[in-house]
């Protein structure tokens, strides 16, 4: 068997390490597959950094193009990242007949539907296992594993700067602010960290897995998106009082006519597994009808946990090479005539357990106003806390509620925001806990 | 395309388990294949139970042999259990040119070179990923996202019955013997459990998955194996003092020239995920030089988790006779010029930190009997926890001791035994946790 022809376009963190286990795991990989995967080309416009590399002459050059042109690449992998250059050149990998492996979830989150109609139109395969949690198998699974069930929900923790973050305020009582500047230090957050600590990043995977799970069209505009910004350590405190930890989730469940996809901090018990995924960690959870629930856990980031991921699909797809096959598994695991429009069902129709803290000055008949107005929207509280005012400032008012509607917690706290005995904005997180 | 027909071998729990499946999701599946899994025929002797599922006429019968030579029936799935009848049903579905789909791990690990080889010979594909971790995919993990890694340890709890045994001491404090009747009345144990909680089992899956991970051929008798029957609720007490669970492992670990595969009740730290895997659940653990560590979880056993592993496989091989395509993968993940015999380290060459516990009569000098015994064998204590007498009985010496070689250990245990002040049989628990 004559070897797969891989063109590499992206020579960063991630594509080094790709380039590195093709290189040093080359027999390995060999006695596993039965043929070789032959690195012909690395495009990158940076060919001045040391990557720990030798690459053979001839094999790293600037122009991507070039590779995706070029008639002997069986297999291209896009590394570059971004949704301009990359798209352009995944499409033109497609046009000329090459099969793709990605890890860009924000590309396949917007422009997804695109890509996978021209994949389909070209008999090409688009393989992105890198895209959601790194190095875990979490498509592969639900795609090829559970193709017997019908999934009915999924909880991940998908972003290892967002988890790194909140694990040190749990840990050491620091602010989001100096978290964000430690994990920054530490190289778990990007100079500019909007992206992941906004949760963007953690709804470009939920868009995805959303998809493959439930065979809806992939829509990324409709998914509710909160960040970790606003997270403070007092919260986390009551948190632990109450039993709970705080995580950053990509949620989804389904059901008939819509899916509920919503990423957003919210409190889980400390007996679950979840809970216990700390510091930049990945996991995430399917309950499918068959399978009950099963758990993935692993690095979600990282070079070489990421570049795994991308060496799985590309020994996938010159499996099928080597046999003379393609489209397999359909790309996004239902036959493309079954994919359906299915509506994300708004954040104010939702029914959620919420954790409400509110900061008041401490005069007479506060908690019956709050409690009131509450109590007129129909939300019923579990528990409140009110500790005695310790200083002059403010008191915290902290409830947890039994199920209510987003719609009329949002009702309330417009209302409670205008008490004048408010001196803070009120804090919500919800509550992802089986009663 | 037409659809591809299955003949299901064995209709006990997961056998209707996967019938229930093919029927309920056949729109489902076929909505993702793009082809239809078409249940020609169930073979069981037991043809009165109501399984709640209505055949068509005809589809049941008695003769399993007729199933396996029905030229129409392309995949055969053997539900059967047991190493007689289920490997002649095999071996003849494998010679008839069908494809295999089994979930016997006893019949696997015992007989899998064998059958290995006959369906390499046909050209047939067996699939088994419902042999080891029930509904968890940890087979294709190893085969095939975890293809460019160089496999370095597995750890996994891999036996449900046991770990509900373990669970339910660690939480009540209740003597194994009870932790059992327990669970052989709550189902999560057989009549006869000795397979289960003599650790046989879990070795059973071991074999299979070392053979995956590492490309060496199935070895089964060299894998050391000691089951959970004496655990004692002082000892998980214990083992909680020092911040440790203990659960029963299958753990592996390769080298260079030699792998070790081992099965025995182990302490892990309480903060590892693994320790907090409680009650029937399942979890492997997998390290590999590129994805550092990943975990699996889920249930291990039962009807429908077990099941939705079954038609995993089914879906895997049905896709490939769409396409006129086998043997895609290995099905021991090596192509088979690849798969090497690597010995396996005998027990006594292991090195680990130990728990031991000493019952003895609280007379002056033991302790230094005891100590000068073990640091005669260069065995070096980590820390050593007496206290004083309570009643008239005899009193329990703990200690836990740096690293050290399983042949001293057990030398040392010899002596140790053959003191006159010793009231009972000390006990040994290897500690695994990481320094």
């Amino acid at each position: 068997m004559k070897d797969v022809k891989i063109g590499l376009l992206g020579c960063g963190t991630v594509g080094t390490g790709v380039a590195k286990i093709l290189y040093e795991n080359k027999d390995l990989i060999r006695s596993r597959v039965g043929a070789g995967l032959f690195l012909k080309h690395v495009a990158d416009l940076d060919m001045e950094t040391d990557r720990g590399i030798r690459f053979e002459e001839g094999v790293f050059i600037s122009d991507a193009f070039q590779v995706v042109d070029d008639p002997e690449i069986d297999i291209v992998i896009e590394m570059i990242g971004g949704e301009t250059i990359a798209k352009e050149l995944i499409l033109k990998a497609i046009d000329n007949g090459k099969h793709v492996v990605t890890a860009n979830k924000a590309l396949l989150a917007s422009s997804g539907n695109e890509i996978f109609r021209a994949a389909a139109k070209k008999g090409v395969d688009i393989a992105f296992e890198a895209s959601v949690g790194g190095c875990m198998p979490i498509i592969k699974t639900i795609r090829e594993s559970l193709v017997g069930n019908r999934i009915k929900a999924m909880t991940g923790i998908l972003n290892g700067t967002c988890n790194y973050i909140l694990s040190k305020i749990t840990d050491t009582g620091i602010s989001f602010k100096k978290a964000l500047e430690k994990a920054q230090d530490s190289g778990f957050a990007e100079a500019d960290p909007t992206l992941d600590v906004e949760g963007f990043d953690t709804a470009h995977k939920l868009t995805i897995l959303s998809s493959l799970a439930y065979g809806m069209e992939l829509n990324l505009k409709d998914i509710y998106v909160e960040g970790i910004s606003n997270i403070t350590p007092m919260d986390i405190e009551f948190a632990k009082q109450f039993g709970y930890r705080i995580k950053l989730l990509a949620i989804s469940k389904y059901s008939e006519n819509f899916v509920e996809a919503r990423v957003h901090p919210a409190m889980i018990p400390a007996g679950n597994l979840l809970s216990n995924v700390n510091g930049s960690l990945n996991a995430v959870s399917v309950t499918g009808d068959a399978v009950g629930d099963i758990i993935l856990y692993g690095h979600g980031a990282g070079m070489m946990p990421t570049a795994s991921a991308v060496v799985g699909d590309t020994v996938d797809i010159a499996r099928n090479l080597m046999l003379g096959i393609s489209n397999r598994i359909p790309s996004l695991s239902y036959q493309v005539e079954h994919i359906r429009t299915i509506p994300v069902k708004p954040i104010e129709e939702i029914d959620n357990h919420y954790y409400f803290r509110f900061s008041a000055l401490d005069r007479p008949g506060v908690l019956s106003k709050i409690s009131g107005i509450l109590g007129d929207l129909g939300i019923s509280l579990k528990s409140v806390h009110q500790k005695g005012r310790e200083s002059r400032g403010p008191v915290p008012i902290v409830m947890l509620t039994h199920i209510a509607k987003e719609a009329n917690v949002r009702k309330a706290f417009d209302q409670i925001s205008k008490l004048d005995v408010m001196s803070d904005a009120p804090v919500l997180i919800r509550i992802e806990d089986e009663e």
